[in-house]
């Protein structure tokens, strides 16, 4: 039931010697809708596939089941069978999640917000990560080009994020791709969650982009003790993670990368 | 006003040879809440600076004024003025704009939404666009290396998007750089259109990164004729350019590029 992830079209490709029309492959992105208990909490821009995984992993990753048992997962189908029937997907709680609110709201009654707000509410909700045991830093500098090994579709589009988690030996468990960063690591978050595999204890989480503050709040939320980004985090995530007990990597390219958090590194 | 847009930190750079700690400066990112006249409508994760810019500009983009006229910007300021006020701006057009909705409810009475539906609602609320006089490929494949000159957030950090709007002989008009893509690309629309200088016939837009449909939606609506991304677009965006009559440019680098709209380029 999987809708197809890339499309190819006649595009036209210039260069300083020629202009000619070749196929090219496009990375596919479509709306899909995520509702929990029957509630509409978010519509997001994904590429197609492991859906079930996304819907889930942004309800466990937003804070929005509140520790309550996945019961189910379905796209919506009322009968008339079409093609956007597979662009809502319903998470099943029987009711047991608390009642979800849309994210808006949430800031309508203040007078504004600020980073250190966002990360207080996080710590209220996550509490700091034990010491995990420290990762080789010669295997964190190799995860870009093992998870590069996987990552079927950029090497189809070169247009397109990946989310990995791996283990202290520095072997890949599970690459997802995604036209839309955060939805890369809900998925890869959602298939731990539906494989029982959360908290992350002792696994890292590798993102392809920037580490920005929500990306060290989902791989907070997975319980991952480490975050490798192959570009720079912004300095709210480095805050973050600094309360959080989380290492954060970025900048991770060839044999170099910097450490973010912890503050200082033990050697 | 403006709040500090860069943050300096010490991090652990870590190399084939050494490890050592050393300053490093991060790009800020912090929410910031849209009010238009006296209602939520979003909030953003962004870096602070043309706070005004971003508030119009989303407004505009998401079709939130209607066309009503734009008579006020304001920081919300209650009296006891801390850090936070300057992370919520209010829009202002007395009551003129349509009452605005969440974009979450958009979906929540229909059987998921597809992207097809998505660019048939932009063809109802913007029409396709006149054809305008044809940029040269030269100049066009130059933008980027154009634009690098003046990011000057990148230059610091590495770790920011641009986007800017250039005329016909590639000159850069404006760039507003952001830890979101979205975010710079309003920051430019709303300069503009406080400038009076919307819709932006003649003009192109440059993005630093890919062209997902929401950009292709924005330089839309800002009335642009042409939209460059460094990246690649997905086959939504194309679809959406081709409705438009939008030029889109993508993976524009050294002096080569694809144009995906219109199918078939008039050279």
């Amino acid at each position: 039931m999987t809708r197809k992830r890339t499309e190819r079209l006649i595009v036209t490709k210039v260069t300083a010697e020629r202009v000619q029309r070749v196929p090219d492959e496009l990375i596919v992105e479509e709306p899909m809708t995520i509702q929990l208990d029957g509630t509409v909490v978010s519509t997001t821009m994904r590429t197609p596939g492991n859906d079930y995984e996304l819907a889930v992993g942004f309800c466990h990753t937003e804070g929005l089941l509140g520790g309550a048992p996945v019961k189910g997962v379905r796209y919506c189908a009322t009968g008339a069978a079409t093609d956007t029937e597979f662009n809502m997907v319903t998470v099943d709680t029987g009711g047991l999640a608390p009642t979800a609110t849309p994210r808006l709201g949430v800031t309508s009654s203040s007078c504004g917000w600020c980073g250190s707000d966002q990360i207080d509410d996080m710590c209220e909700r996550l509490a700091p990560m034990a010491a995990q045991p420290p990762m080789s830093l010669e295997m964190l500098a190799s995860m870009p080009r093992r998870v590069a090994e996987v990552q079927e579709l950029f090497a189809a589009t070169g247009a397109v994020h990946a989310a990995a988690a791996f283990d202290g030996d520095g072997n890949v468990l599970l690459t997802r791709e995604d036209v839309g960063r955060h939805n890369a690591v809900d998925k890869v978050i959602g298939a731990m969650l539906l494989a029982g595999q959360l908290p992350a204890t002792g696994i890292g989480l590798f993102v392809s982009g920037r580490a920005s503050v929500e990306m060290v709040h989902k791989a907070w939320a997975g319980g991952f003790g480490t975050l490798i980004a192959v570009s720079a985090p912004t300095s709210l995530a480095v805050q973050a993670a600094r309360r959080a007990n989380l290492v954060l990597a970025g900048f991770v390219r060839g044999d170099r990368f910097n450490v973010y958090a912890p503050e200082r590194l033990a050697t």
